[in-house]
């Protein structure tokens, strides 16, 4: 390998890089810098394949994600990778979609190559709960409606619905939930029973790229929409009033939101 | 200006551009080919000024800020600028610190233009609320700790506590609470009160710049720890096990994680 011409004996480390929603112009300055001195890239199957070109022609390119059809290699397998490559050829960056942190499994490859005593490294990338709604110009929070936001699995490691939905429903949060698409029953059904059943909500199918499929409807309806118009995962789901503010929202739900603005604004004064 | 020179007649757009939260390498592409092209830069403080560069020299670049001491601009005015600027220039960048859509007016700002019937686009940037604690390694969700993450302000319009903390304090997502240094005792308290005296608590001053400041506590200490310190505005405060997690975390908190972690793992056999 090259890597072992240049460098005698490769000092291993790993930067952990957030590849960004899909569109492969959402990527930072210092993640393509990062992936220009890579010796070894494994990616996942939400990095768009694109980004793979910022590497150098000699860097290893391994696909370890678990989407699309492919073979699934287990977590533990990434973490020995990631170290053994290091060992081998000195920096391997792991090119994980949206932002490592954030529901991805970062934290244990990070751990894992920290006890391997690896230099370690993490680049943010913009996260596809906070890009997916704001490219469909739907801001998470806005004055006189809300004052948060809550990015929430819809998947959790045993395949329930996570006890903070239940809070979710009762908070004024915009809510953002990840990977709910085959529990889109469930959880608006736990909406429904907070009163929520007339919240607007927003389905956004495979945000930032040219595939981009988007519903509305509100809660109470919203799964209906969903299997009309065939919207399936990678989705992101949000709810809220503030989904009334998209420029291509319906107008019931533009009226909604424009009402409740209206409503808090005398009530403040 | 040179925009008349080369279109007799300016398309007056508006795009909204997250610079990301302060390292100007943390900039996406995207938004560096948005700049090339602008006739008029409208930037807040928050955005690094390195960051103008990527315009074009004969770009009009117009400082719009309300921080560091300098002249408070009022919404409206910014809103009557970029319309103004659009109509008589073409291309208005308005670069705003972080994500345009995460506690910033950028609404405000699209729909006004929007109303003048500009054309409009939103480039996301890398949210401080995310990559902040990132680059601390502190995962924002982690297997077998908790599923999601609350985003929220601790300066809201009426200048009151959000009443969402309350349920925040009940949750078990990772609180990240953005402009809430003012705010710090009594924020605590409440957490304090539901029970959560003992969780780690991160406080990250100037996060991805080179006058990045650290603090590390738990909710019933974290605002002596702060003025001892002399932790300040702007930072970001991060409430949840997680926390325990960066490499750096004192020994105590780290073991508060790792305990958590082994019973978690225990309960769900």
């Amino acid at each position: 390998m090259n890597a072992f011409a240049k460098i005698p004996k490769p000092q291993p480390r790993l930067t952990l890089v957030g590849a960004g929603p899909g569109d492969p112009e959402l990527i930072t300055l210092k993640a393509i810098r990062a992936l220009a001195t890579a010796d070894v890239v494994l990616y996942d199957a939400l990095a768009n394949p694109a980004l793979l070109e910022y590497a150098p022609q000699s860097a290893i390119k391994t696909f370890v994600g678990k989407r699309g059809g492919k073979k699934y290699l287990p977590q533990q397998k990434i973490n020995e990778l990631i170290v053994g490559e290091a060992f081998r050829h000195g920096h391997v960056v792991r090119l994980k979609g949206g932002d490592p942190f954030v529901f991805g499994r970062g934290h244990e490859e990070l751990a894992f190559a920290e006890d391997f005593g690896l230099e370690t490294e993490v680049i943010p990338g913009i996260s596809s709960s906070v890009a997916v709604p704001a490219l469909q110009k739907i801001p998470l929070t806005k004055r006189g409606i809300n004052e948060s936001f809550w990015v929430i699995t819809g998947t959790t490691k045993n395949h329930e619905i996570s006890k903070d939905m239940v809070l979710a429903a009762q908070s004024s949060a915009t809510i953002i939930i990840l990977m709910g698409m085959r529990k889109l029953r469930e959880i608006t059904a736990i909406f429904s029973q907070y009163g929520k059943a007339q919240t607007p909500v927003a389905i956004i199918q495979n945000g930032s790229t040219p595939e981009e499929k988007l519903g509305f409807g509100q809660v109470e309806n919203i799964a209906d929409v969903a299997e009309a118009q065939g919207l399936a995962a990678p989705a992101v789901i949000v709810i809220g009033e503030v989904v009334g503010l998209a420029s291509n929202a319906p107008d019931t739900l533009q009226n909604m939101v424009q009402q409740q603005i209206k409503t808090t604004q005398y009530v403040s004064r």
